[in-house]
């Protein structure tokens, strides 16, 4: 997608470590009028495909899921919670992700109130580098015998390699803009085509 | 707002220690089509207004301040994040909230750059309760010497107090819908009109 990644290059910022930083418009500072033509790419990559409910992962997936739904005919969005510890009471489904962020692993919890056996269910987030965050969506979706519809992302970092895995395991990834390689030094970014 | 009512006597549920699950429609499961309507009212209620920013707070702020921005010319939305631990390298606005859910404090963070000395800042929130996540933003705003054009709140707990406090403040604050009262063994909610 041209706009999101003339954004990335203009207002990004390349810092070491692998970090790219887009919270200009993505992921701090939310750029709605953007993400309403993100959701118009998805919905159109993923045309002819059954959307039942979109899940998400707190917090910087919620802003773009809940704009991009209007143009999947408003179905319901559920936002996974990152939680640090959590009462077990058997109403949810939990998944454990680790965060090579923030070096340690989470929880992640989804009601098993808004998640239902033979949904068809589109997975949307911000950004897709090794996968582990999606990796603990799907499971959720496996464990509530959800089929997953599609994954759609705005970032990849596509030199990570997350992203390849999941395609070769046979999901249907929409990554608006994937980045083949960044130089936090020069601030250089290649995106893939 | 009518819909708003009706939609937490049918869906909501109350629990003991105060607590009013809104899950299924506000902030687990979210109802774009609901928060659409939600972004109007506050349009009409703050109509002559002048907003060039919506500030809310992670996480389940994000996406309602994101569908509402529609109606507010697509302004840029701020959210601000909560942290555990933060480095102070004086790139950003900190200050401290007493979460009463989680018994204990927590650093409410937002980077300066997104946050300028004179803009109009409307905030809005999911909830109100005792106000406390309100006055961290608040104070955030005062410290960029930005003006709080407004507070947006989809439900207000108006017998905890934070609301009316505000507004006794000088805050013009929006409250979709008040509950004055609510009866965790019989499940009533009764409304302020």
């Amino acid at each position: 997608m041209q706009e999101l990644e003339e954004r990335i290059r203009t207002e990004g910022t390349v810092k070491p470590g692998n970090v790219l930083k887009v919270d200009a418009f993505l992921n701090h500072q939310c750029d709605v009028a953007l993400f309403d033509q993100m959701g118009k790419a998805w919905a159109e990559h993923f045309a002819g495909k059954r959307v039942d409910k979109i899940l998400t992962i707190e917090a910087s997936g919620i802003g773009i899921a809940c704009v991009a739904a209007r143009h999947f005919g408003n179905v319901p969005i559920v936002f996974a919670k990152k939680a640090q510890s959590i009462n077990l009471d058997g109403d949810q489904y939990v998944t454990t992700v680790y965060s090579f962020t923030k070096q340690r692993e989470f929880p992640v919890i989804v009601s098993k109130k808004f998640l239902n056996e033979g949904e068809h269910v589109l997975l949307i987030d911000d950004f897709l580098a090794n996968g582990k965050a999606l990796r603990g969506l799907i499971d959720i979706c496996d464990h509530a015998g959800a089929t997953v519809a599609g994954i759609g992302i705005a970032v990849e970092k596509g030199f990570q390699g997350g992203g390849d895995q999941l395609r070769a395991d046979g999901f249907d990834v929409d990554s608006l803009a994937i980045v083949e390689s960044m130089d936090a030094s020069t601030g250089e970014i290649v995106f893939r085509h």
